[in-house]
This record gives C-alpha cells, sequence and structure tokens, in this order.
C-alpha cells in the first residue's frame, strides 16, 4: 500500500500538464496513474495543480561574517519562509573570508543549516582563490558534493579580479563544477559611487545611479569569454536587463555553455522605488539594481525566448530596523553603506506565477521549468528535485491557480521585519506544501520540523562540463 | 487488471528519462510507475530505451495527381515503413488542384487513410485560394479536423504567389490553423533552371544549382515578415541550411510564432551525392536541396538552439524504376523532368538517432523532442502523441540504443525501389513498436492490420494561434 | 585670365572645408588656390559657403502618361525650383508602358528635356521587360549615355514580379548599369487596402496603414538577396525607416554592393500629417508613406553610420487643385485614387541643411555627400558632377549657412500649387547658384535660359558592376 | 612666383583622383589647377600619383626605459626610414614610469625628437594615473600640444586595471583628448603564458598560443563598453582579427564613438611566422599575434566595412641581434622573454598599397584615407595633415603605382638589422617625397637634416569629444 496518494490534481511538470493520481512511497514519488488505489493518506486535490517542490537555486541564509555576526535569516526561519511559498529545495552560500579556507567554513554552514526543513545544497563561494584551495580544499568539498563555485565580480572585499575568476574556472573544469557569476564591473561602480558622494547624491536611489546596465553587460561579456576560452560552463546570476542578457543570447548562439538566471525584483520592482520617501527606498536595494517598467518587458522576452531560464529569489534579507538591518548606520546613511539585497524566498513563486501564468506571460509548465525544473537541472539535482519522475523525492507543491492574495510581510513568514512587494496582489497560491512525501505546509502553516531538512550532496553532471577541446597544455 | 505492463525499460520522454513500469489499459497510457501487478500482457524490456512513438509531421503518401495517377507509397506501405522505423503517427497531405475545391479531395484522402496502419491526420495544400475555398471549404475542414494550410511558394503548378499566400494567412488566422510553408524562391529557381538548361546542365547535379541557399533564405524572410504581418503562426518546412534558419531565429528573438523544421537528409547527405555517376544522383534529388558536409554541423547547431525544433522526413518517394518513377522519363532526362524527393519514413528515427545522440550532438530527451513531441505540439496533437502522459495514446518505441545495423532498402520496407542510406550504419534500432497499446512491429516485422490506424481529427490549439494584435480592419 | 573667379568662400566638399578662391574656365573648375588673380568676373563670397551643386538623382519630371497626359512639372518648372535649391543636376525617368519599348519613350524624354534648365540624366524605367526591351533595346540605351534601370516592387501597373525583377538584374548586368529599386510588397499594400476599403477606411491617412514599415522591410530583403544571387549591384531608393535600412546594413556588411537612400519627407513628414483635417493629408500621401517622428531619429541614425548615404527628393508633385491633382477625384475620394507624390526639389537642400547640419547632426562634408557627391558616384556622374575637383563642371552653391528663411510654395518655384513643407522654418539658404560656370541663379531669381540644361549621358562606371564572381551559366 | 609646381601627376586624395598642377608656396599647398605657371622649382610628375604624405599615428621611437636604456630606433633612423617609404608624419610615445610623472618625459622626448626630420606628434601613455598626473601635469600637456593619452589593458609593467582605465577617460574627457587602447585581457594572458610555460612550450611560437583572439575580443568589448558609460571617445589600436572589430562595428552601430586602426602585420603575416625554424620565429612577434590567412580576408572586410579606418605601422623595432635585440636573452629564450614589436614604418604604405590598391582590394583614394586623411582628422591633425587643401602642409608622396619592388631590409633605412617583410615582391613605391614643399627623398635617398622635422602640436577637435549628455555629477 502506497504512503500517500493525491488525487485529482492536475500534474504539471516540465513537460506539459496532465490530469492523474500520484502516489508515493518511502518518500519518493511511486506512481503516477489514471487511478491509483487507497493508501496510508490520501489528499483530495480536486481543482488544485500538483507541481515538483519549488527549487531555489540562490539564496544567502545564516551566513556569517568575519566579524562574528550572522545573518538575521537563520536557515529554520528561511525554510518556513521557502515552504510557506512553495518552495522546498534550496541552494545556499558557503562564505570565504580572505585569508582563509573554505573547509571549515563549509563544515560551519553545514552545520547551521542542520535546523532546516528545506533540503539544502551549497554553493561554495571564492573570494580568495589561493593554492590551498584550489588544488586542496576544492577537491574536498567536491567530494562533500559541493558542486559549484560562486565568484563575484564585484563587491569589496568579495570581488576577484580576471586572475582569480581564471583560477576559479580551472579548478572548476578539473573538478567538474559549474561556476555561477555575479556580473558587474567593481571599478565602474567605484568610480561612479566616488563620483555620487562626491556630488553629495547619497539617497538610496543613488545606489541605481552607481550600476547602470552598461556596468552589468560589460561584465557579462567578460564572464562569458573567459569562461568560452576555458571551455567552463557558467551560470550568469541575477539578470537584471535585455542588454546583458543579450550577450549571453550571443554567447548561447555561438555554442557557449553559458545560462541566465534573473529574479522577481527585475520583474516587479523598478529604480524608482528606491527614490520613496524618507529611508524607504533602502528597502528595495539589491544588486543589480532593479530597472524600469520598460524593461520587465524585456526581462519577460528574453525568458519567453529561453535565454534566462531559471528565476531564482536571490533571497538575501536585511531588516529595516536592527543592528544590522538596512538603518543600521542611520537613516541617511548613505547609499553605499546600506546592506545590500532584499528578502523574497517566500514570494518568489507567488509572484512568477501571477505575472507569468495568470498573466498570460508564460505557459504552465513553463513556470515550473524556470522555478523548479531549470535550477535542479541546472545545479545537477534533477530528477531528483524539479520532477516527478519515478523515484524523485516526492516534494510537491499543491497550486491553487485561481486564489487571490494580497502579498504581506506576515504571508512571507521570514525573519525580516518586510517585504518589498508589501501590499501587491498576485492570482495563485500554494494550498500544500508536501516535502519527500511528508506535508510540511498546509493552509499557510508551516508544520515541519526544524533539523527535518536534509543536505544535498551533489555529483558529477553533464551540464557542469565543457564540451569542447581545450588545449592540452591549459586544461 | 492492466491490458499491457512494460517492464524494466527506461522511459525517456521530452522531459527526460527515468527508471520505471509503465501500465497501459484501453489503448492509452494507464499508469507509470516504480513497479507494477501483473498484467494481461508483460514486455520485459530490460536495457530498452521506452518512447513515445514517432510522429512524422511531413509525409507525402499516396497523393493523386490530376491526371488519375498516384503516389506509389500507399498508406499501407507506408505505414509498414513507418512502424518499421519507429513512428506511429503521420501528418499527410491533401491535395489541391487548380480550379479544384478541397473537401472533395479531402474526402478522397481520407478513403485511403482508411488502410493505413499508423494514426493519420492531414495538411491541406492550398494551391487555388478562391473565394469559394477560403470561405466555405476551410471552415468545413476545420470541422473535420484539418489545421494545418499547407503552402508553397515554388514549384509550378503548385506555387502560390503572396496575394495567394496572404489570403491562406487570413484564412488559417480565422479558421485557427498552423500555416506550413515551403520557403524557395520561385521566379528565382525558374531564371536559374532557364540558364542551366540553356547552357546544357541538365544532369541530375544540376538541381542543387539551380536552388542555392540564397533563394531559401528570400523565400523564408519573405514568408515569416508577411505571417508576422498578419499575426499568424507558421512553420517553415525542411529548412536545410543556416542561412535561412537564422532569419527563424531573427524572427523568434523578435517574438515571432514560427517554426522551423529539418529532415534528416539535410544532416546526412550532401550536393555531392546528386553528382554520383550515371543517373544515380537523381536519388538524392529532393528540394530543398541537399548541401554540403560543413553545412551539416550549422543545421545541427541550429538544432541546438532550438531554432529547428522538429525534424521530419518529407517522405516523398519515388522508385527509380517504374513508370513514374525517377527515370520515367528517361536516364538522361534534364534535371526538371526527374520527380523530385526522397524517402525516408523508416530512416528517420535511426538516422537521428545515430547523428544524434549516438555521435553525442543531443542528448536522448532532446531527441524525443524532435522526432515525436515537438511535431506533435506544432500540430495539436499533443499530449494525445509525443508524450506519455497518463491518458495518452500507448504508441510506444522500444528501442535498443546499441543496436548496430546497416541501413538498406529491404529494412525500410517501403515500396519505393531504393533508399539514399543504403549501406549506412547505424546506432540505434527499433525493435518493438506498440500503436494505442497493440504490438504492432515486433523483430521488424510489422504485424498491424491495414485500416486499424485512425484519423487524428484536430481541434483548436494555442501554438496555432497569433498573439498579437492585428488591426480589426485587417482582422 | 580665368572666366569666373569666386573669392573668399569656404569650399565644402564631400572631403572637408577650406578656404580658397576657385576659378573657373570654360565652365570648368580650373583652379583652386590660396588667392588667384583677376577674372572677367569675380564674384566676392566672405562668408558664404561654396559647395558643388545639388545633385538630384530621383525626380519625376515632365513624365507621359499612356492616356496623353503628362505631369504638371516640367523641365522648365522642374529646372527652375532646382536652381532655387541650389540643384544643377537631375536623374529623372523615362516611362515604359506596357506592350510598348522603352527607345521611343527615351527618345520624347529626351526632347522634353530640351527645356531643362539643369543638367540631365535618365533613368529607364522597365515595367515589361520583354526580349525585345532587353536584348535589343537596352544596348542601345545604354549605348545613348542611359546606365540605370529603375524597377518597381509594387504599384499597378509599374510592378514587376520576380521573374521580371530577375530579367532586369541579369540585363543590367549585361550591360554595366545599376538597377534602383522601389521595395514595398505589392501584394502585402493590395491585401491591406482591400481590407482598409472594405472596413470603409478610405481619408487620405489609410495611406499610412495600407503600407506598414514591415512591407517594406520585406521588398527590401528581397531586392537585395536575388540581387545579390545576380552579383548585380542596386540601389534602395527612398527608405522610410530603420527596420528596412537595417536590411541594407546587414547585406553591406557581408559585402553585397547595395546603397540606400532616403528623402526629407523621411525626415521631416509623419503620417499624422495625412490625418490632417479634410483633405489636406493628401498633400503628404507619397510612397512609402511617412512614419512617426521617433523614426526620423532613427533615419539619421542610419545616415551617420553611412548605412544610407543619398538624400534625393523624389520630386513627384501632384497639385491639390486642377484636372490631374490631389483632388482630382473628389475631395472625398478613397485614398487609393489619390495621385501619389509630393513635391520637393527645391525643398532638398534647405531642409537636410537645417535639420541636419545647423541642428548638428552631420558636418558640413557629409551634407555635400549626400545631396551631391554620393548621388553623383552611386550615379556614375562624379567627379564631373559633386565635386569640385580639377576639370569639373563648373556648378557652384553659394550657401549662406546663417540665413534664416520660411519654406513657402511661392520659395519653391514649381508649377505645384502647394508644398507640404509651408510655413516649416529652415536656417542655410543658396544665395547664388552657377551651373557649368555660368550664373543662373542670384538671389531667389533664376535667370537661367531655358534649353540651358545639356544631357548628361553616362558611361560605364564601377559602382554599377557586381565584384562577385557569377557562375558562367548564370552570367 | 611659386616655391614648387609639380606638374602632370594624379592627384590622389581622400576624396578621389584628378589631374591637376599643384604649386605650393611657404611650404603649403597654393594651388591645385589644370596649368600653374613656371615656378621656382619645377617638378615632372607625368604617370606619377601625388598623394599627400603618410601619416603613422602609431610609432615607437627613442623610447627610454626606467634602467636608462634607449630603443634602438632614433629619431633620426625612423625619420629616414618613414620618408623612404612615403610618410612625413608620425605620432609616437611618452612613457610614464610607475610612480614618475608625464612633463618631464614629454620634455624629454620633445627633445629627443628635436633630430626628427618628419614631423612629430605625441600620445601620453598613462601607467600611473595619480591625482598629479590626472590633474596638474595632464592639463598642462595639453597645454604643449598633446591630445592623446594611450592605455594599455595589458603588458606588466604598462597596464592599467579598469579603475585607472576610468580615470584617464574621465581626464581625456574634461581635456579633450582622445584615448587610445591597447585591447588584450593582462590577466588571460598571464594565465595562459604560465600554463604554457608550466608545459614546457617557450619557442616564439608560443607567443600566438598566449594571446588568442578572444583575449582580443574581450578587452575590446570592456573598452568600449568603459567609454561608452563615460562618452568618451577611444581609438582601439591594432585590431588583429573579425572577432575584435565586430565589437567596434556593434558600437559604432549604436552610435558610440570608437575607432579601429588596423597594421599591416594583420594583413601579411600569420602565427605559422612565428613557428619559423630557430628562433627565426621571434622576428614576427608582436601584440596582437598574427593570425592565420583566412583572418587577413576577414580584416579586410573590416576595412572595407569602414569598421577598421586606419593603418598605422605600430613600428616597434628590436634587432634580431644586439644587446636590447630579440635574442638578448639567448636563441632558446623563453617567448616571453623576448622583445615584442617589429619595425614597419618603411613597409606600411608599400604593403598596403600592394595588398590593397594594386590587387584589387581597396580604390586609390580608400588607400589615401586609410594611411594618411584619416589618420590625421582621428589625431586631429588634418586637413593640415593628410589633406591637399589650400593652405596644407606641401607634404607630398610621388608614387609610381607601376613599380615593382623586392622588399629587403637595405630598404627599410631604418636601425634595425631585420625586416619581417623580407624579400616580399610589392607593387608601387615612393619615388619622391615633399615635407612643407622642400624635396627630402629622392629615388630612394634621403636627403633631409636632422633637425628638420617639426613638432606638431595639436590643439581641441570634435573627434575627440564625446557627444552624448553625461550625468552632471559624472562629468
Amino acid at each position: 500500500m502506497l504512503d500517500v496518494v493525491i488525487r485529482g490534481a492536475t500534474l504539471v511538470t516540465a513537460e506539459g500538464m496532465q490530469r492523474a493520481d500520484l502516489g508515493i512511497q518511502g518518500g519518493r514519488v511511486a506512481a503516477v496513474a489514471a487511478s491509483l488505489p487507497e493508501a496510508r493518506r490520501v489528499i483530495e486535490a480536486d481543482g488544485l495543480w500538483l507541481m515538483p517542490g519549488g527549487v531555489d537555486s540562490h539564496c544567502h541564509i545564516e551566513e556569517p561574517s568575519p566579524d562574528g555576526t550572522v545573518m538575521e535569516e537563520s536557515f529554520e526561519s528561511a525554510s518556513r519562509s521557502a515552504l510557506a511559498g512553495g518552495t522546498t529545495s534550496v541552494v545556499c552560500f558557503v562564505p570565504q573570508w580572505k585569508g582563509g579556507g573554505v573547509l571549515e567554513r563549509f563544515a560551519d554552514q553545514r552545520r547551521r543549516a542542520e535546523r532546516a526543513m528545506v533540503d539544502v545544497a551549497f554553493h561554495q563561494i571564492i573570494t580568495d582563490p589561493t593554492p590551498e584551495v584550489l588544488e586542496r580544499e576544492i577537491p574536498e568539498l567536491v567530494r562533500q558534493g559541493v558542486r559549484s563555485l560562486k565568484v563575484f565580480l564585484t563587491y569589496d572585499p568579495l570581488v576577484l579580479d580576471d586572475a582569480g575568476y581564471l583560477q576559479v574556472l580551472a579548478a572548476a573544469r578539473r573538478n567538474g563544477c559549474l561556476v555561477t557569476v555575479h556580473c558587474e564591473n567593481f571599478h565602474a561602480i567605484n568610480h561612479r559611487i566616488a563620483a555620487l558622494k562626491a556630488a553629495g547624491i547619497v539617497a538610496p536611489h543613488a545606489h541605481a545611479l552607481a550600476r547602470p546596465a552598461i556596468v552589468e553587460r560589460e561584465a557579462t561579456h567578460r564572464a562569458i569569454a573567459l569562461a568560452e576560452m576555458m571551455d567552463q560552463p557558467i551560470q550568469v546570476f541575477h539578470v537584471s536587463c535585455a542588454e546583458a542578457a543579450e550577450e549571453i543570447a550571443r554567447a548561447q548562439a555561438r555554442g557557449v555553455r553559458v545560462w541566465g538566471e534573473t529574479c522577481p525584483q527585475y520583474l516587479a520592482l523598478t529604480a524608482s522605488d528606491m527614490a520613496r520617501e524618507g529611508f524607504e527606498g533602502a528597502k528595495f536595494m539589491c544588486s543589480p539594481a532593479p530597472r524600469d517598467e520598460a524593461e520587465h518587458g524585456r526581462v519577460w522576452a528574453m525568458i519567453r525566448r529561453g535565454v534566462l531560464d531559471v528565476v531564482s529569489s536571490d533571497h538575501c534579507g536585511f531588516s529595516f530596523d536592527g543592528p544590522h538591518g538596512k538603518r543600521a548606520n542611520g537613516a541617511d546613511a548613505p547609499f553605499d553603506q546600506v546592506p545590500n539585497g532584499i528578502p523574497g524566498i517566500a514570494a518568489r513563486l507567488p509572484l512568477l506565477f501571477s505575472e507569468g501564468v495568470a498573466a498570460g506571460r508564460i505557459a504552465p509548465e513553463e513556470f515550473v521549468r524556470l522555478v523548479s525544473a531549470n535550477p535542479a537541472k541546472v545545479m545537477g539535482l534533477w530528477p531528483r528535485k524539479g520532477s516527478l519522475h519515478i523515484g524523485a523525492d516526492a516534494d510537491c507543491v499543491l497550486w491553487d491557480p485561481k486564489a487571490e492574495r494580497v502579498l504581506s510581510n506576515a504571508a512571507m513568514q521570514h525573519a525580516i521585519d518586510y517585504t518589498p512587494y508589501e501590499g501587491r496582489a498576485v492570482t495563485g497560491w500554494p494550498v500544500m506544501v508536501l516535502r519527500r512525501g511528508e506535508v510540511v505546509m498546509e493552509g499557510d502553516v508551516v508544520t515541519a520540523q526544524p533539523g527535518s531538512g536534509e543536505y544535498l550532496p551533489r555529483g558529477p553532471y553533464a551540464l557542469a562540463q565543457g564540451r569542447g577541446v581545450l588545449e592540452p597544455w591549459l586544461s
């Protein structure tokens, strides 16, 4: 007898929609059938859609700083928020601090993640590619299941110059890892920040002035060109504009293995949000900066073209108030001293569904591809995650495509004291979530136990491997 | 109890691969599960791949001419060949003769198709868009389940000028049909044929000289531009070269609903095949003409980019010998009096699998998309055809991905006396085919009964509908 | 002793500006020097610019119709208008009527042009490419100095289909002629006209609805592709929008010999002018139709890129009133029965200078290239026309770059009863014009004698010849 | 009475060709006329072409190093070589050493240039953009006539990172200077050099392996993007391949003020030259590295498109032997310890004429534009240099377009002990050179006096100024 049967839903996967019952055994999808017999638990789901749980491949959770402080959003709170919004797996980050290694940091984050209620994989950030890190620690990380290295081409002190980036590309290639890249030109931004501050333009909206699309386009082209030279696949994180996406499109057209991710903030927020009265604008500061409304349409076009094929949250929450919040340096802190990032892990699916499927911009299966199947594929987690294949983890979202809700901070269930989407009406909402066969959210109530999330070690996978021929002396 | 259970295969669909049993009930897929109980018939399929049956959306079968002759390849023989090669559904053509209507021709073809052993849908060719046809007959055809209108921009007497093409686009839009287009510039080809003949260059290889890539590129751009103006989706048939495909790519990038089809002949044959000794070259004459080997690589690249997303056979067989064959006008007939077209319905899957999957150019799921899922989608037959969704027709191919075979005319099992692929080694071969749950081919023996194929009426579907706004006075 | 010396002007040619005296002898430029000695006539020109006379390579003048009527604008009146506006040479058209030849028509137009006061060359329009015309008459025309064949891809009964166009391309190649092309899709326009009329939308502004940019883009791509196939240079006439110009740019980038012309109406008029009250809109009807203001900027960008390198007038005047005028079919005539074309020979230089040089969009030498040097080059008249080279015809415009004028119909000095530019303020105006050394306009008074214009026979020239290799059997 | 009259030549300028006499007075062009009267000196030039003297805008001459050594090629020897090859003006470089300023270096180079026999302008290299240099010294340099700042994006210790480059762009914009840029990715080259050396691949041909086209393309895109952001015109130096040139073309198409230069080595040498036996390959080492023969055709296409509009020599001579020569570190020195650069100041015009005009690739006026008029324009020296305008410096080359010569080191007349073009046959050769009206070369004998060259101070000019609007706070 099956453990769970979900009856009467419309299954929506990356491939399309079908009316079928879904059976779960031992936490895994065991059967998809026109009709399934009784089970230990039967969930009636007429009128609902059943989709693979969301995979958020870009989340900043409980990251520590060298000074000992840790991000407000803990694995527990982030998990609650994720589940509230239909996401069952996350890929988050392990920091590296200049002068330090990565294995110890990784061990720390694994330990922190023990409180998670969603399944967790990690990107390893590389900020200091020492020989020790490159030659000894990364191979060990890979043995422990990490398969992506994250590089920042901007942000002091995270930034890598091209020399460091090339070393990471080479190490990734040797070890079968993907490289994920934050693409903005470091020096151009600094040049603009200095000019803005010299001119006394320091309110939050200056953040957008400091990082125009051209700095993103430049770094995107560069990141791709160097990866192309090294025959190493990369994913360009959080593409905010068509100008940068077009560089990805050109590279894809010449056969380069590069993927582009975008985020709901680039489809729903604008630079003018940062100009809201008082210090409110700080609530919308993230990087790259949101552009204007016309750009939303162009980013959607890039999604429809398949140039951008993953929508993650880039969840990176800082409360408005509090010791490490947006206003920690005062309500008139210059924009470059305001913590950068916005929370969004819970809002991701509702926003994308509402603006995408409900608004007629994309089909339901495209929605599943963007929020679940593609992130799982690009991260090497597929089909265990992001599919309803037989044998896949039974991570399921029962989704009401007609539900109308208004986003509020309470609904986000995160540790942050605001949401940039406060008051926004959406169509479509998760009514139940199962994680490996267990009901962990129902009626907006998260019932999972802290610690019930699992670590997702990742093995070698094809998308992380170049397919060109690299000169032997360069390999 | 299920009618049929296929055990132990790896299911390959457009979405990916999974190890599962597949259960069939009433001719339809009823269950996909880790393990299925006993059934009336159990097929053990360890080590094999189980894919949805091939959908060949471009086949010329038993088409009549105004003079009363009918193509050699009958629905019965074509079905046998299709099943031998793993294809279970075809979309073939209803002719229209200048001065005549389409309903009578459609009725004729339906009658002929009653002998089919695969399921059959139809494109209606429009060569004479009279008001009667446009306003009365096409709506009736649509009621009877035809949802695609085929237009030739070249070939006397099939050719439509732009006026006729526009009328077809308008009628398609009004009636919810797709338009499929043969894109080559009629007058440019005629100009070149006349010049070649004036210079005494008349052997089969002149066929390629008469229709260079530029005549295909021109017509492709034109077909797209006019369809774009009318907000009417089209599929460009048998794209032979990157130059034409690039026009499709440009249009797709600006959001135009245009799809591109290619065929194995553009991945496996070359213009130099038409220069083989004696009249042998005639065996390779089809339009557009095969290009050169370098072009094969460029067409593959367009497939990998997704610009070309369907691979059909354009099966159009004429025997080398016989009263209507390639040599019917003599072994020194000038190239423009040689019947145009090659057989390929059986070779399609093995060739594409071998050159694609076995050669490492595409993934298995991409193969399924190209030969089965995408043609079904573009033709409005999905998910009934092209998927293994619950409730879909249980059209299944059990495929041995390791089998090594040499193509021969006997293996093609068609009515034509040659295959252009004679002697070509391939990897991958269908070992069993089910059509709506019935085993119809096993071990190269087709066991289906003539007449067991069904007509596939098609209803309205989204891909055949424009998504722009058309001026009301033009609609 | 020199016949004429012009002292103190700034010479502006395609290459740049220089302060120099210019000496004329026997109607030709004889010297350019820092200082020239006394001459029979000395013209003091301090503060003025001295440029080669305008070359208007696209003018409809005194063209007859098969019914015996002749365009209102005679060679005499058109010459007066041309000289008033700084233009000293024109290339105008010889018609061909279906069923008739071209030599007789050419002889007629030569006879009519005997009254001209500017120098005159001819394009031969081909509307009926019979063997007689192609093989006997065109070679004879070439002997008589015609080196360009004009083709219409739209307009009944002028239109050529692709077969006819290809024959003209081939004849042009054999005879060393340029082909100039009106690029709009005939059938698409007819389709739209029929739809508009069926919907009762017949006022002048419907003219723009009938011919959107896409019909121009389509025909431009096609005209280029077929010319490319025939290795025959073409000039695309009156490009109205970036979308069509981009096709020219693409072709130029791949090395095709194609040039693009635009006209002041595409930089100064808009489709909304055709929506002016009453029947006023008819005054702005020309083909292609003017677009919108944003397009003006895009056309300027294409000029600055060099994609469009000639600005002609496409002067084609019909009075508002009168037996053959815009209102000849009544003040409520449907748009497709209103004569098509606008006058502009006199306004060309002032408009382009004002919007171009005075507005800072182009440099003075670019202005000379666009209105004089480039048209002369493309038409094979350079350096006799369009330059101030030693030995060139002493066609000179003394131009006051600071003069401010308001355009009016009186100032146009043409035979037409209106100008579409009425009331428009311009900066820059011709104060004196010399034609072959003779002062023919001074202070807005044209003093040339009817008949003083000369016929300009044209010989072979490189720009009219392909530079690729054409298959010998196609040549 | 004129000082000099050159009779009977065909004048070739950027605009075209004309038969005329040219008169010189006080070192300047005073008259161009059909026929000029007697003069103090009459030079008969029947059958010859008279062109403005070559302007070589990219020459390394007598540059000192911090260690006190100075390049072998002195202003005197370089001038001799320049004049022997038809070049009368050069723009060469003033170094800056890390930690030091530029004014003293500039004074040094001015002093060294006092021995020149050609006219000399300077680019100032910026390697250390300190506030002192940016704010005090550059304005002073501009007052002294320097109007271009050269930046290296590669080469230790010359390289600037993007921060430095941005500061130079900003300083250039404030001071009205052009920025010229060596575009190759520093870190990518270093990464490859390290890999090659680790693999023991150290012979001269490794130089090409170390710097593939992609590192040039990357830096070209970046250099343009940052300049675009700063609204500052740049010239991309020595473009070696279509891939990099295409980035320039894209930027030009969107209206960015960027110009592209190439050099004869990218039209005549290949990477395989560096693989010649023994250490011979070192004679062909320059950066970017020559590509392959197919690339020559693509670079020519970019020249014909106008994307690359200047051909300079990048003359940078190191003898094969001698204390600072190619073999100074031994005949088996690793490639990265071989001085980088090749001599070419004398070969520039003959090579480009032979491969360009004589081979039918470009017209004579295009030749003049590439080697004389355009470099003068881009450097702000036009029309004083690069034209035969009245009042221009009478720098003239009498050129025999039919002369056949074989290049040899002796013919180069430079201080370097080899030429990479040894033994190459060319068509076209300078037979006499005048510099400011004085005959300084005749029959291969340079007769100019050391010190007769003049310094060319440059003033503000439009091409060096952005035309966009820069945010006020960034300006």
